[in-house]
């Protein structure tokens, strides 16, 4: 424990990817908890895409991140002092704390405990707001079901490995990954149990989806955009659901790009293409993580982790996403 | 009765719109119906923008026309031979009988009956598929509800027409439609009762709809595609639903048009877009048809006609659809 807080605010939009203007590290006082507050000590941060949109000065489903402010991130933290009734003193809680190494739970803010024997992997990862997402999006969303052919991009991410992975045990028939290099694509298969790996960077996906997908694709899990995007709509099944997660290719985009041609399938295939949040189902976390725990103790889903070391380096980390260089969960030890 | 048959069928695929090309008027001599089999005189055809697309050499929900077949159309006739235990001559039927004088109804066919008292413009129209397309997209794709902001796109064609009246007798608080010309806007807002109209070819569409859906739209009925619904998207309210109904803009388009880029906002407001055929809902006609004849009949939905003289002009009639010279549902009187 030092006497500074290192805090990592945004100074600038980035336009196309993070650089050495986007932020800045400052140093402040560790600040004091007021009445009914709790100072935590951020241990881990879980590196999300949606912390690039973020970034940008549009409205989403949170408000843009402010200039000068810290980055806004889901982090895990140790509490250090409390004058909250119900923490104290190295209680682990989870919560948008942000990259710095200090951070306030404010009075009132619910408290979401990370009980002691979860890992900081796991609680960020698999029973964090990423295995969470995998799972109300197939659930709730594609509402996959027994015998679907199902298709993720981003497959060797955090929410796609897991999504695809909750898509299998839940029945679905095939399951095909779309990653982008050799290593993520066997990872895929050998690991994680995908019945097939498309690799968008040397493979002809569409030939490649024809041949793994004969009758079409059930459900479409989307974490690019893009022209994959596009060719998975080209080959929706009768009744194909398009899950929308996220859209990586287009983040960093510096030009509006097309929005997918293939839309228009969803007429005759009597399609759906549908977004969501995890927050909304904040009241059903409980039983999302209940069935990734048993899922992960009993070894039906697989994870893999990118740890970074040091706050300083939360940034790079962030741009790991979209280079792809990352399989599975980023994470900076703080 | 003539003791020909004229049918104009499909001579080559056109590459946008229909032209002298396109379609050929042959004669053959009147079918005579084998056992099981009824000979109908075919007395009107429902002109419908799905026509076009049938034309295409793309599999949709129905194979293409082959070229040299009669082209496929649904239309309205009556019985004048008989070798059904169903049907006597005289009776009226409503079948895909196609751009033909005379049309066979196979043996085993159902017979969909048009009772003697409903006008042919019912029957096709409120009373047809594109009443009940209107029905079964605002109320079991679109889920309308009580105090939605509806948008309807093509609001003065046949469908537009009937979706946009059905969202506001089942309690949707504002109806805008958008529509080609200074007559059409004048007839949704002083006939139809939608509460805005916005002429696509004048207006700013964008700046119109912020001005008449400050909350943003609860659902949006697309029968363009195109800009208006890129645009549209891009102003979905929170939970937002796209009935993709048709994209008039796109059938006659000779390159691909870019899709929505705004596809990406169903993200953020948790938004749904879905295709549906209104085939789908056979089972469940009479429950629409009642409905619909109910509130016509009593005043609560108002249609328009746009009536073409001579089985010989459908090609040009279908052509309306396209430059929107007209107002509500086309139909040729053979």
């Amino acid at each position: 424990m030092t006497d500074h807080n290192r805090r990592i605010v945004l100074a600038s939009r980035p336009s196309g990817m993070v650089d050495e203007g986007t932020t800045k590290l400052e140093e402040q006082p560790v600040p004091t908890p007021g009445p009914g507050e709790a100072l935590v000590r951020v241990t881990h941060l879980s590196i999300d895409p949606t912390i690039r949109g973020w970034m940008n000065d549009v409205a989403s489903y949170l408000p843009p991140i402010g200039i000068g402010e810290v980055v806004r991130s889901a982090a895990l933290g140790e509490v250090v002092a409390s004058n909250r009734d119900d923490l104290e003193p190295g209680d682990r809680v989870f919560d948008l704390f942000g990259w710095q190494d200090y951070a306030i739970l404010g009075a009132g803010a619910p408290a979401q405990r990370v009980p002691g024997g979860i890992p900081a992997e796991a609680a960020l990862g698999l029973l964090g707001v990423t295995g969470m997402t995998g799972y109300f999006g197939m659930v709730d969303v594609g509402r996959v079901a027994a015998g679907d052919t199902v298709v993720v991009s981003g497959a060797a991410g955090a929410t796609g490995s897991v999504a695809g992975q909750i898509a299998k045990i839940l029945g679905a028939a095939t399951v095909v990954g779309i990653a982008g290099t050799e290593e993520k694509c066997a990872w895929l298969v050998e690991t994680a149990g995908f019945d097939h790996a498309i690799n968008y960077r040397t493979d002809d996906i569409a030939a490649r989806l024809r041949t793994t997908c004969p009758r079409g694709i059930d459900l479409y899990w989307d974490n690019v955009g893009g022209a994959i995007l596009n060719t998975c709509l080209g080959q929706l099944a009768m009744r194909g659901r398009v899950v929308l997660c996220g859209a990586i290719s287009q983040y960093n985009a510096e030009t509006v790009t097309p929005g997918p041609a293939n839309y228009i399938q969803l007429i005759p295939k009597r399609g759906r293409m549908e977004g969501f949040i995890v927050l909304d189902y904040a009241d059903r976390f409980a039983e999302a993580q209940a069935k990734l725990f048993e899922w992960g103790v009993g070894g039906r889903i697989h994870t893999a982790e990118h740890i970074v070391e040091g706050l300083e380096h939360a940034p790079d980390a962030l741009n790991v996403l979209f280079t792809g260089a990352s399989l599975g969960k980023v994470i900076v030890r703080v």
